[in-house]
């Protein structure tokens, strides 16, 4: 088990020793460990050498000028600098909230990025505030659209935190697929199968192997296949596709760059990096914050205490596995698997710096 | 076969007979005659009785007051006066719209309406503008979140639309179910079994029949299971339902009021009618319009272009198969199930109208 505060302070000195100024090193290393602590653990410090590769390869500036290339009272477009999208999001997601203080509202579009940790912690920054917060991105493509044999869209995620009172807040955070990547690698890891409808193979061919996708084959789109639905997957990663990249001007669809620092850029690059798109809504912009707030303890409180098939013993809302088992994890610790521990520990002996 | 325009006039017949000042009928039949051009039956002329019934009822105001309650620049709170949703609707929608024209984005929030006719409508409002625009709505309760037995959601579909150039543009109109509630009713008219995944029996079991919803079952969220992703389709439902009547006042959750005007309102009500929720985009907010053009063409010709699974002759993008069918509809006439066309009739003879 390793502390949340030891992985955070290892991550903001890896990151400062790559040349993130002090500040941004601080906020990275938050958003990356916030997905560990909410059991995220694909998108947390075992992507920390990912990062480091992207920037040995000249694909991630750890000390980005992070600029508004237009903007209107509730909007605006953000060049990210090729900078980490740790360091980029959190900075946009700001500026939505700005635009949300002065016109109820903001809405902002960056290209130029990288990817950005989990959905979920970017848009929860609006919570303080009361906001409902916003955040998309796109990602490497791995994802079929339905009917189709060719990897066009990302798992792009689509992350919604909506303000409460009493009750722990409402936080969607999912990709727009039937299974995660990071359930792919899980599975990978035990040499277990996968489901029906999480995968198909090169010629879109029903598949269980979890090492389908890296032999040429797709995730699928939310829905698995058509009779279920995976045309509106597809149409919900195509949206966040849309809004994040064709919006600002970054890579979309297949032209998306890889996190993967040896897989190739596109030759015929369509945009600058990749995109995200981040949104803030004042509660007050719409009805008073307090009779928002018991409405919503209201509708929580409701689904929570809805009646279960037999074997499930409750009914959760969005957001609360993530939130407990933060709780837990916050005093007990983050386990990590060997692989990811032999990683940190060759990035320490890299830099000089004690895990 | 019906022409469009031989339904469209008579709904506006109809419309004006109940008291619908002429301006909201004549653009309350386009939004209902819509849905017939798009192949969605069962949001067109099929349902002008219900709205009759609701009207009968008392459940529906013919000549609403749509007022604003609350505003920012880019934001309002819509009061819809107990109106037809056919009328409401459009008229939030260019309250967005104007917001979006004068502050980059416009977000408005619906309480005291009721069902609105095919969410893609009114997001399909915002291209002419070269605006992105948005539709989501609450609706009457009838599917289960993951793990429970209760019916606490509607179908609460999304939409939206994104301008294009040259090519059709990109309309998403979904269900945040695994299948709409038009799709059963195929079934139980052919007298077919639902594919499993779709509804599930009273007690959370697995079911096939498609009388299953009405015998006390549910629709399932998009996903189907737990396994296949039910719980991002249950968040998709739930942010729709949030968004469109927590954030407005309108009646959330279990407590929507029913389509059906024989099934009684909750005793209960936690807020005014039914909600929606709108939203519109200027493109130029964030990038020149052409140039956005220019990609969007370029990612639509992308995938409709991708290599397709044997069987299947093309990759269709959200909004195909709805537009062509409106280009053959629109010359050769809309097909009426003889059920419907009694309705029609019905109507016809009780105001006394020729259909």
């Amino acid at each position: 088990m390793y502390k949340f505060e030891r992985l955070q302070n290892f991550t903001y000195e890896v990151l400062v020793k790559i040349g993130t100024p002090e500040h941004m090193a601080k906020e990275a290393a938050e958003v990356l460990v916030s997905a560990d602590l909410r059991g995220i653990d694909s998108h947390g410090v075992a992507r920390l050498i990912g990062y480091i590769r992207l920037w040995e390869a000249g694909r991630g500036n750890p000390a980005p000028q992070i600029s508004i290339c237009l903007e209107t009272p509730s909007t605006a477009t953000v060049d990210g600098d090729s900078g980490l999208g740790l360091v980029v999001a959190p900075e946009a997601m700001r500026i939505a909230m700005r635009k949300a203080t002065q016109c109820g509202s903001g809405w902002v579009s960056v290209k130029n990025s990288n990817h950005f940790g989990i959905a979920g912690y970017h848009a929860m920054m609006a919570l303080e505030e009361d906001m409902i917060g916003i955040a998309l991105t796109n990602a490497s493509p791995l994802v079929a659209p339905t009917f189709s044999t060719e990897r066009l869209l990302g798992t792009n995620p689509i992350a919604m935190a909506i303000p409460s009172g009493q009750e722990a807040p409402f936080v969607a955070d999912m990709a727009t697929t039937t299974a995660a990547n990071g359930k792919l690698e899980i599975l990978q890891r035990k040499q277990e199968e996968a489901p029906l409808g999480w995968i198909q193979g090169k010629d879109g061919q029903d598949v269980t192997d979890p090492l389908g996708v890296k032999n040429g084959g797709a995730l699928l789109p939310l829905g698995g296949d058509r009779e279920h639905g995976s045309h509106k997957g597809y149409a919900l990663g195509s949206i966040v596709d849309i809004l994040s990249a064709v919006l600002s001007g970054a890579n979309y669809g297949p032209w998306a760059p890889p996190f993967v620092s040896f897989l190739p850029l596109a030759e015929d690059p369509v945009g600058e990096g990749l995109g995200h798109f981040f949104g803030a809504m004042r509660i007050d912009a719409f009805r008073p914050a307090s009779e928002f707030k018991d409405h919503m303890d209201n509708w929580l409180r409701r689904f929570r205490s809805a009646s279960t098939k037999s074997g499930h013993e409750r009914v959760l809302v969005p957001g609360d596995p993530e939130s407990e088992l933060e709780l837990v994890r916050r005093v007990e610790g983050i386990p990590l698997l060997d692989p990811v521990i032999k990683d940190l520990e060759s990035i320490a002996v890299k830099f000089d710096l004690s895990l």
